[in-house]
């Protein structure tokens, strides 16, 4: 007897899909399911590596929008009206004579390197009317250039007025933001910037790039330029108010937390730190917030002393509860904008502070740097007394060993980082616990959407990411979605981050590939999973490819390794099934995953770019996403978010841990794809096993999942 | 009816080994084989990687070796009397007016960074009576320390005398030698070298290092303190004939080489290039010498200049046709002391030399540098003015974007490395030929052994290494070993490096597994082979151990990667099987190989250390050879060579080549020390497919593989 997936409870629909031991009853069920990577982690490895820069559009040199509007004979867009004005009134500020700067750049961040940012900090968008995630524009008094990567080509051509060229970044011959300025400007130009947009590193690396041609680098720490142009019609900031992240999911208390914290500058002779990533001012305090979309973060800084810690945040965002929670674990508060005094003060006092200056602003790190040298002045000590100082004399430092001192400042990694990306049992409970409830969301949802494509009921992928949010939305502890989902049929899904927006987007039918990439933040955990499915007939080509992937996905989720490997190590597990056949996929395997926080985060990864060596640890969750991507025809991805853990194994060899993983994603893998000849006997259990697993998981009463 | 090895051609002998497909009616041919990695390349990997570092002997902490053998009560070696007296000479010569030294440095190499090298250059065994290949000797005017890795403490503890103390380096509180100099020498003592025996970037690191205490390094160029001492008794310097290495093995002639090399110097705005290494020179000039064990080189150092070249070189070792052979390629003959002089004149005369410091030694990069000044001078040049002429100004240098240029020397690595490590198609012939002559050496090696320890012959390790050198010996185009047998039985074949004594080897059996590493020098080819096998009933530990470590060597085999890739990318691949287990292996997975030249060569390798960025390139030779060993107990290692191809697939994503390999060495694996459940069938193919193409090449009559 035929049973009929819509009328399937989730976990009924979820155990269909299981494997060769499913029941033969269920035919219609063969199907299954998709999901997911984008952004910066492993976005910038499409265009990035030099492997992927040998891809095949590198002969395309760069051209202004307008020109190649024309070549093409476009008529598809036409320019807002008012464009021009807005750089009108840019470069009329540039002559002011507290500014008078000769360009300007605008970069997409915000003061935090936030990967979603809120809506009155996108004024790189507002600036150009590009709408896409990742660009900088470079506004000088005759030329206005915008970058952005070969994602967003098409999209930048419709969007960007005549008035702007648009820079193919990583394309042949088309030269960085730093190469252009170093040629259009005039030897001794003043380069201006808003300090709080570029992390201190990039600031330092820009000033001693562009001093090649003797310009120099002007922080505007004011006030933004573009916001001064933007006026009134600017977006209010984000008021969200923050919460407290129960301790039945944080595991730990603020307490213990900055108690680690405090034993980190202690060791590191530092008497101050400065967090300014809201997932780490988040994760310390044990406290949640909505300022912007997808990441459960408010805006604000943190510094933490010896004997105090204080929160700088608008304080109309904390409510009594909050208040209460902070307070009993010994954290002020002071408003946002306070940081500035606050850090300078610091300096003047002679403290020594712990700043990441890969995160931190450069507007923090040039206050910080000028108290110093006020600090060190009113000491009378000349600038080489304070250098010598700082690094060799310093009896504390030097004891330790510390690296990277300079004057009173330490520039390494922030101490919350490491610590955030090791999860606790109740953060990891809650994990698994918000998989499961994803999971049965899921398995409606796949159901659903099967039985719509058999009827012929016309969905367009826009339509399908609203109804997975509807079905996500039904569990408990739902907050919103992790990230834009990525809803693509046929051709799109081959376009890594593809977003499809209502007035564009294609029908999803049953003639080829669909991937769907998609997650979710509960209360308790957040979610990344990819499926990639055919709800008709799929190509032996779809297969042999999809089945490559499968195999790379396989291959890394059942690795053993030894303690202290890092990332990178693993990756050509999951490619070299792909490479066997010469394919390839032009991003990364895994990116690090927040509890009940940002859905990207490090510092671990596991990418073929082989610069970063934090080795994975146990209680580190990372994504396994190898996909496959062929241009205007196809893409697959199917990923999973794994824990690391400890295996018991009959030996240690050199007396060290051995690690693996373990799966938090349950949701089927499509059998119908799998080109069953090409799996060896292990990977035909690997897939059997792991349905059984997806039934028995799926086969729980989701509402019995706690939150 | 059964076979009996000893009776067999040596096709069929090997063809015995073969896998399922196997003649039922040979049992007892049910056997097989093994072989090698060890020194420079691989064997540093064992001490100076932090996973190797958790090794269980961490806390031994440094005690002198007759402290040591006062607690063993060991009475097994004698110090040899007189070994005061060299201690005593040397240090009577700290005090000579020409000297005037606190401390001198005795390293292990010669004057070209060679890892072979003749006894006249053996100073340090000399010095210390300690004749292992790896050590430095420290002598101050109260001190003399000793400093060897973990392979040697059991030797060092035996054949140093009282007077020193032995340093076991990578244990847990045993200091550097830098960090011991600084330790026992009062602020601003002079140490002294010998700077023909230390790279630049060597010296320059110790004079950076040891300056942190004020001492200064000397260089004491004009004798070696050693050798004073030596007087009479030290042997000769290598007198051998050099020849010429036929261009129908060097595929290349000398002319196209040097224009090669001047193509580079054009490229990187230099006059004159120094290339100091052996086999770079025996390379390039399409010659060959027997000046040192197991490496077909000698002693010289080559300078190419634009229009000249010149070959530093003892011109008794120069036949008539060599000397022809040189006229023809316009390369002039200076003696091998002459380098110095030229060197400097060259760079007073404002030459702008290439010089890899990592292998030039020292003595030439000061002349180099005294030379440098004394031009500049000449000029009236401030320094100042030199250095910024020579990074700047220098429209050449600065037009190409070269790197690395100081006053007008270029450090970087050798033109000639790289393009050395690319076999062209002679030399990938000559190395395909060797190997099945040295395959049919082994087939008829194997079966000799196993019938006489099948017969009850007692055969100790250097016995066997002895037999088998004859069994080679008969192989037209036999030269030498490429390296010293690595014969161990039991439990010294889990010493990674073990080298077997006739007065202290064991006896070859069949209660435990035999490891045999070994290779060849041939007219036409370079081999190196390991393989394992066990005469008697291996245990079914040693079977899945066995098992683990055939699966990487499968799984690197049969790996296929997209070019540009490094070697450590694939390195993973050869361990995950035993990974799985808890088992790993502290050495290396693969070094390049020279055609016809050193066993061991870059700049490519296959290691778990992820420094090495070389990537792997078509025409490539490197060493295929995981390992386990249980310490006292037994070892294993499989080792073929392969060759670095490119593959035709179906597929080329990114529109770059993908690369895989081909194998060169056809000698069986032995069947009966495999665990044929853990194989999966695609492995099993791969054994048996290897075998048949073992069967096939090794019944070829090697009379007729031509050298």
């Amino acid at each position: 007897m035929a049973i009929e997936a819509a009328r399937l409870s989730p976990s009924l629909a979820a155990a269909a899909f299981l494997g060769r031991r499913s029941p033969p009853t269920a035919p219609l069920l063969r199907r299954l399911c998709l999901l997911l990577p984008r952004r910066s982690l492993l976005a910038s490895a499409s265009t990035s590596s030099s492997r992927a820069s040998s891809g095949g559009d590198d002969r395309v040199v760069a051209l202004s929008s307008s020109e190649l509007r024309k070549r093409r004979g476009s008529t598809s867009s036409t320019p807002t009206p008012g464009e021009d004005d807005k750089l009108r009134s840019l470069r009329r500020l540039f002559a002011r004579p507290d500014i008078a700067i000769d360009a300007y750049i605008v970069p997409s961040q915000d003061a935090h390197q936030s990967e979603f940012i809120a809506e009155c900090f996108m004024r790189r968008a507002y600036l150009t009317g590009f709408t896409g995630s990742a660009g900088t524009a470079v506004v000088t008094k005759n030329n206005a250039a915008f970058w952005t990567d070969g994602r967003y080509f098409l999209q930048a051509e419709k969007e960007l007025s005549h008035d702007w060229t648009l820079m193919r970044s990583g394309n042949h011959g088309v030269p960085t933001t730093i190469e252009w300025l170093n040629d259009v400007l005039p030897s001794g130009s003043r380069v201006g910037i808003d300090p709080f947009l570029f992390s201190s590193d990039a600031a330092e690396e820009l000033k001693a790039a562009i001093s090649d041609k003797n310009h120099e680098l002007i922080l505007i720490r004011d006030f933004n330029l573009v916001d001064e142009i933007w006026g009134e019609s600017r977006p209010a900031p984000p008021n969200e108010p923050t919460r407290v992240h129960a301790i039945k999911y944080a595991g730990v208390d603020v307490a213990s937390k900055l108690s680690f914290v405090r034993s980190q500058l202690d060791e590191n002779g530092c008497d101050t730190v400065v967090i300014s990533m809201l997932d780490e001012v988040a994760w310390l305090l044990n406290m949640r917030g909505s300022d912007v979309p997808h990441s459960p973060v408010f805006y604000s800084y943190l510094t933490v002393e010896m004997s105090t810690a204080t929160l700088f945040v608008d304080s109309n965002k904390v409510s009594e509860e909050v208040l209460e929670h902070l307070k009993k674990a010994g954290v002020k508060l002071k408003s946002y904008e306070a940081i500035l005094f606050d850090v300078e003060r610091l300096a003047e006092k002679g403290a020594k502070l712990w700043l990441d200056s890969s995160s931190v602003n450069a507007a923090i790190v040039s206050v910080f740097r000028s108290g110093c040298d006020r600090y060190m002045r009113k000491r009378g000590k000349t600038e080489r007394q304070i250098g010598k100082e700082a690094s060799s004399d310093d009896p504390t430092t030097k004891k330790r060993g510390v690296q990277n001192m300079e004057l009173n400042g330490l520039y390494k990694a922030s101490p919350v980082t490491l610590a955030k990306s090791v999860k606790n049992e109740s953060e990891i409970r809650g994990m698994k616990n918000s998989h499961l409830r994803d999971a049965a969301a899921l398995a409606e949802f796949w159901c659903w959407i099967e039985e719509e494509v058999r009827n012929n009921v016309a969905l367009t992928e826009v339509q399908v990411a609203e109804n997975l949010l509807e079905f996500r939305r039904k569990q408990d502890g739902f907050i919103e979605t992790s990230f834009d989902t990525i809803s693509g049929y046929g051709a799109n899904g081959a376009i890594i981050h593809y977003r499809p927006t209502p007035d564009s987007c294609s029908s999803v039918g049953s003639d080829n590939l669909f991937l769907l990439d998609s997650g979710a933040q509960y209360v308790d955990g957040t979610t990344d999973i990819t499926r990639t499915v055919h709800f008709g007939e799929p190509s032996p080509r779809q297969k042999e490819c999809f089945t490559r992937v499968l195999q790379g996905h396989i291959a890394l989720d059942q690795a053993v390794f030894p303690e202290r490997t890092p990332g990178f190590v693993l990756d050509v597990l999951a490619r070299s099934s792909l490479w066997k056949i010469g394919l390839d996929y032009r991003h990364g395997t895994g990116h690090g995953v927040g509890a009940a926080l940002n859905v990207h985060e490090g510092p671990q990864s596991i990418s073929y770019r082989y610069g970063n060596l934090t080795a994975l640890q146990k209680g580190m969750i990372v994504s396994n996403e190898p996909g496959y991507y062929e241009d205007n025809s196809f893409g697959i991805r199917i990923e999973n978010l794994l824990l690391v853990k400890e295996v018991n194994l009959a030996n240690s060899f050199g007396g060290i841990s051995y690690l693996g993983f373990e799966k938090l994603t349950f949701v089927p893998i499509q059998r119908k794809l799998i080109d069953l000849p090409l799996l060896s006997p292990s990977e035909i259990n690997w897939v059997n096993e792991y349905h059984e697993q997806v039934w028995e998981k799926a086969s729980l009463d989701t509402k019995h999942v706690a939150t």
